[in-house]
């Protein structure tokens, strides 16, 4: 039996991003699982994901992934401070309030992304991750993230 | 005739970003333009760069929007900065060195977007942008860039 991810466990009503929504059509769909105390996701973006120069990824494609990752990893850190395990019930959802990524080298396109997120504070619905970006083991691309629970109704 | 953006200028060989490149297939286009000391940008994002919930823009189209106007800013404020004209040579490309986005409000889809952006900072091949994105009037999303100029060779 395949192993689930977190973004599994969203509730339908907010399963519909782009990045990270298994009910979008035309999205990313990644998948973000526990690895230890840091979240991981793997992730191979199409070609024409190009920034300037084909070959490398764009900007915005790195601060799309670092973004949901980091949301998905707020939602499975919030539900574990509970004390409950994936599954029991349907995770809490967070948006970004703030997002800052710090691109250290060129990322290229055509192997698998591997991203892994850190939780650095959970305080009440406020959760501050740490995400990097890597490519055949070389950290690419570096992000921080502020993101808030939403409120269930 | 339909006025040039600055995107338009860009060399072939920096010209296939997703975000911005006028020779990605499937990419966004956007096109960004100088409105007195402001660069302006108008986009309508399609229906699935949604966000968790139907209806907003997820983050991660917010970053991309603000990442390319705000490095198409970069290139035609160092122009501008040189002297030249737009048109009289191919423009300068600037990559990411760095992106800030404070996500303020909910952003909806189904309308067009308004990206302005504004240079902090030209120092040399570094330039530092604040680009704000709008919705029916109202801020949204702010960001800030650092940019930095990519060797003509």
């Amino acid at each position: 039996m395949e192993k689930k991810a977190f973004q599994d466990y969203y509730p339908d009503e907010f399963a519909h991003c782009y990045g990270c929504g298994r009910l979008n059509d035309e999205g990313l769909h990644i998948k973000s699982y526990w690895d230890g105390e840091e979240s991981v996701c793997h992730y191979t973006p199409k070609p024409y994901y190009t920034g300037g120069v084909p070959g490398y990824a764009y900007g915005g494609i790195i601060a799309s992934l670092i973004d949901c990752h980091g949301a998905a990893t707020a939602s499975a850190a919030k539900l574990r401070e509970e004390g409950v395990a994936l599954g029991e019930k349907p995770l809490p959802r967070f948006v970004a309030a703030s997002l800052k990524v710090d691109y250290l080298k060129p990322t290229p396109l055509g192997t698998t992304l591997e991203l892994r997120g850190r939780i650095l504070e959970i305080k009440g619905r406020k959760v501050t991750v740490s995400v990097t970006l890597s490519a055949e083991g070389v950290v690419c691309a570096k992000g921080g993230e502020i993101l808030i629970q939403i409120p269930d109704k």
